[in-house]
């Protein structure tokens, strides 16, 4: 699991709390006592996977110390719906001035997490990893990708220096200078960091014995079909990892990993989340 | 059309590219020469409404002052997909280091632009408008409510700051007070600013008399049914504004808007969005 | 009383004490010795109305976690000159260090909530309240409107987010425009988001049954002899709130209020502040 | 004229734009067409000095680098009510966003020098400057330096770091230890950068001896009366400047001044600002 | 050559501006009119590699948009000493505000990049590359690798993020779980992102064919003897790339590289540099 | 010994832990279970003087509150090499990702302290004290000005604001305007504040009777022979401070102390550092 940069959750949480909380609650400052206590439970309506309850927890303590958050499962943990995953107490007036913010952050993280579960349990009994992609929220890409890992996806690149990955514009480009795929893998490698590995996609299979030739970490089989794909892994077989990428559903995600292919990429993890519904239940207002 | 405040549209660009680019870009810095120049077009594969060119265009600046975007529509306008919505031309690799990002802004907002736009045309023909709620991508509020506007949606409180919305838990907790609804309500107009609205959640029909009574500018109708709903907004016409609120969707926000309701808040614009597909095609580069 | 956003007074105390610290105190750090304790009280020299205890405490906490500062007082106590409001003990050497910043603070704050206690009490006996404007110290808004507060004054609008304010120019603009104050108004209601209110500038009564006839929530009157706002706030009465603004001064606070306007709006309470005497005087060095 | 760092002075400005404006401007947003031009004068009402016109300029040009704000003074020129300081011109809207942040600015600066400018003509004659202090406004101070600059002041410190001043505490702290003001003094001296000036504060003629035995560079005399202010005056003649501190107003101002003192520093300058009156008068909207 | 993401080299110029300039320059406001126009050059006053001026010139840029910094080498040129590699014309009083921050930045990335052409140049004709650590100056990390690029050298992981590097710690704490170096190997295989590779340092040739059974991409050799590291390279060849660290000299590079290892990385390139001496000479004043 | 303002603390920690950890440390987190704890020393390889171990320990404490950093010495103290310095014990995990960054504060600060420490050792029984300059790593000013205190050195001007320091530059062009060394001391006098003292470089004997006759503070001899240098001390006694400046080594800095200076600025304390070589050593690990 991902350990969060504390410098970065900060800087992701005082974005989110500014931009709800920096003019004050008037509500709450209006009409709650400062002395009221509360305790409330977080308690998802729907089945899934949960995620983000560290960020959650965050989110109270940058609001008022003395609230207590306490989880009762930890990032990762299925659920079914209707029970508790974590519990918060204090100042009723703190709670409710950090309540939608911490909801923002779970809701997202876990239906992130729930979402990428379920392609990975369609691929279950298989050899392939489910991966994310950079397609992620701007600002938060590093709860995005904390997110797949609580659902059991993989991480893909970070970011664009952590990994060099030939694709289709850089390579038209060169050839446009008169250079060869194989010319494109060698040049990478000899400039590129030696500590990264070097991924070149390719459209059709004509392309992979170049990709093979210029030495190719990892290939991207992208857009093909599923003959084509089966294809590609046979010639890459025991030479470099392969990636498909592109038009992955749930419908689709077993035949592709059934081609034998190590990763699938899946874009809507992060870039189409559907927000698990979470809801704060006040335990001690209720009468 | 909402206008984005200059410095909080940097510190969301800049957060964006930092997580992005802060380490270089080692494949482009690999092979990409700096003479090399293209062109590049921004293309959705789909129907929807286009949002997000500005902040397009200023992380192409961000990136590289040279790189010229020049939008061919503006946020807001129908595209129907295979049209151009923006071009964009200057250094092939400072195009290559901004491109995910910049696609990245361009798939969310479009995305909620379209989803609005959707309930929009739902409701047309009655004076119901949508508005948005406070369910946004944690640190992007600016720009989810930004796109809201350009799918002819409205927006709803920006912040805790800019209007009185009392919830179910607030009147929990002073019930246990002693207060009733009216009283609740009388204190918050005391003490909040003149200068904002009240907004008072009710969840059935028997909370309508005192917050009218109170002096409530918006009522919500939460969670109720079509009928009740038809009943409370009988109840309040000329008195106040009614709000629906919970569980709105495509197939029922068109009956919601029959009962006559001033506005539908849907969280879903914000929290579960779909991204729109836009492809970067560069003209130049192919052969 | 408004609560202060965490990450807003954390910004503003940074900055206050970046400005004065960062280069080191190299007179303290010359000559006191770490072991030497003290202990410290912060006494007004006047009467007056204290402000910005928590803000003084946060300073103390920023430069050294281990000093304590207790308040005696709470914000918005009325002060004779002579008592302690707060102590302050520990480390004479961080005591030195945040002293001035903490002073600064307290001074224009407590200054703020003195000339509003003023204002106040002029007007009591009135339904009038007393409200403060955006006219702050750049960089000090949350702190000299929660100033505004603890003298007992009401906020106005934080920001030009959370209310339509149409003034003169804007008005002026739109007639160029073809535009009446009717059309004018209306068209802010549809813009406009639903949950704020609209209030309208007008220099004579003749503009105010437009103003009225667009469904103005509050009608600004500004520059106005007594008797036009006399004549003012009665076109008004139990049709929109109405608010006095322009030249008002200690002096002729009370008879504005008693033409029966709604609110009071005075700049000076924040752009023209006399910071009060407090010293922080040292209990233990003394001899 | 200290030249303003421009990285102070972008945050001082961000700081006060983001508290005004970054939930957007609701009324401008929704009335104001993008394509209405306009110019504006900004026209003090009363007679003072002028500052704080670049700090303005930067306002304009962060809301909207197309703006142009055209300055016909400069800081520190006298002005006497009626007569355009500066012309602002470019997009109604972004002119409207950014009015009031630009005119707080230069209101409180040119407060500053006005007042400064009292002080300043009180002691015209005389060899005495008048000082600022750093009771300045919480993250304003680069900003009210430069106006008592504007004004023909001169600063004192700008902070701990860029000069030793041993006052009462830091004294009575180190005699508690057993040392004597030449100790103090020497330590000071034996301890600081050689390049910072050490000044002591003395609160009877007595302690001059010491202070000018152990070296000190400047004696401040803390609320001295006239003769006794004298009479340090001719104990430090020729050994090293002397500064008067303390309840200076400007009827008392002069006389200090002619005891021969080299400096009076004076607080309220910074601490107790009466904003100057300036308007932003549209030329283009009057019919 | 690595390009610097605008948004880090922002910040860390503003850093070291703001360290240097946040309180004025009290020597050029005093002194130097405004009008005063000069031009300097940037003479490197001995033999070595360039660097840094991109920063230099983003440096001037900040302080004064006006400043012209014209560059007549680029990164990585070879310079004897004497020559103009830059040339600074504009305002007299902007070039001696930013000098030092700009001189500050060239000279210890001049000297980066001197000491790794060293190195390199020690190592020509073998097939083995210099490459540098994680042992940079704090804040500083993006420039000093980009020094090391203009000098010819590779970089090694930017951080912690991008490449897996299993040292003897994290071994003996999971050899005291009970875990051998295969299986600790294959774990993070398991767990860490496909797109790293994988290294692992081995003190002793007995470690290595465990390290190649678990599949690692990259072996560092650590304080081996010249025999031993011969010996693990045979032993690692066409199976993984190999790395030479600890105690690497310029006396003993060339033996060390004279091994056959692919990468040899240099710790005091960046955490021992010796600036390079450049100076800025004053064309047009001098007389 | 300088107090680090921790608010510069803060930003420096920051973003060394930034650059080195903001993606992750994918070791550590594929590898290092979260219950293992070790405890870990930092031990010198070699003889200096220790500096860093505050900055150290906010290190760890900013990446895991948990860890406890206990240092055995404090800054200043001198190492033999071999003895622990200080002890961290905690998470395995959570100090592996803190040890690199820890390690390169403390290395490069005790490698400047280590430095001045043999520069002042050079000079003893001596009056003349070794000072620092501007010439530190950009954005570490503070830190390398305290290492250099840790060394018993003295510090120079911190910056541009808290002295003037008159160079060559300015005279030429002020000279070239028609003015003489005298006018340019007297003009810095009258504008500068008067808490600065004013220092003036001098290149030959021939300057120094108008650089005292103008006022100066001190005088730097700039670049000057040893029997020039003894000269220009003899022609300040008693009327000025002097400082020596340019090409100081070890070998000559005893014979230039021997003039009778009083300061002597060594800009490679701060721009050509050798890291002192730091082990962290883990207690636990070992079997």
């Amino acid at each position: 699991m991902p350990n969060l940069d504390p410098i970065e959750l900060e800087r992701i949480v005082d974005a989110a709390l500014t931009e709800d909380l920096s003019g004050g609650d008037v509500t709450t400052d209006s009409l709650i006592p400062a002395h009221i206590e509360a305790s409330a439970s977080f308690i998802p309506r729907t089945h899934g996977v949960i995620a983000g309850l560290d960020v959650a927890k965050a989110v109270f303590a940058r609001v008022d110390k003395s609230v207590r958050f306490t989880p009762r499962l930890i990032d990762g943990d299925v659920v079914e719906g209707g029970e508790t995953v974590a519990m918060v107490t204090g100042s009723l007036a703190s709670i409710l001035r950090a309540e939608r913010v911490a909801l923002n952050f779970m809701q997202r993280m876990s239906g992130i997490a729930s979402m990428t579960a379920e392609f990975v349990a369609e691929v279950e009994g298989t050899d392939t990893v489910i991966v994310d992609t950079r397609k992620t929220a701007p600002g938060m890409r590093a709860l995005d990708k904390a997110a797949v890992v609580a659902g059991r996806g993989r991480n893909h690149r970070r970011n664009l220096s952590d990994g060099v990955l030939i694709k289709d514009n850089h390579i038209a480009a060169l050839q446009a200078e008169g250079l060869g795929l194989q010319q494109i893998i060698r040049r990478a490698r000899a400039q590129a960091p030696h500590t990264v590995k070097i991924e070149v996609e390719v459209e059709s299979l004509d392309e992979i014995p170049a990709a093979l030739d210029g030495g190719a970490d990892i290939i991207m089989l992208d857009n093909m079909s599923i003959a084509e794909m089966r294809a590609g892994v046979e010639m890459c077989r025991d030479k470099c990892l392969t990636e498909a990428s592109g038009n992955v559903s749930l419908e689709s995600v077993r035949e592709i990993a059934e081609t034998g292919v190590d990763m699938i990429s899946v874009g809507a993890l992060t870039h189409s989340v559907i927000a698990m519904d979470i809801g704060l239940d006040f335990d001690e207002l209720e009468q």
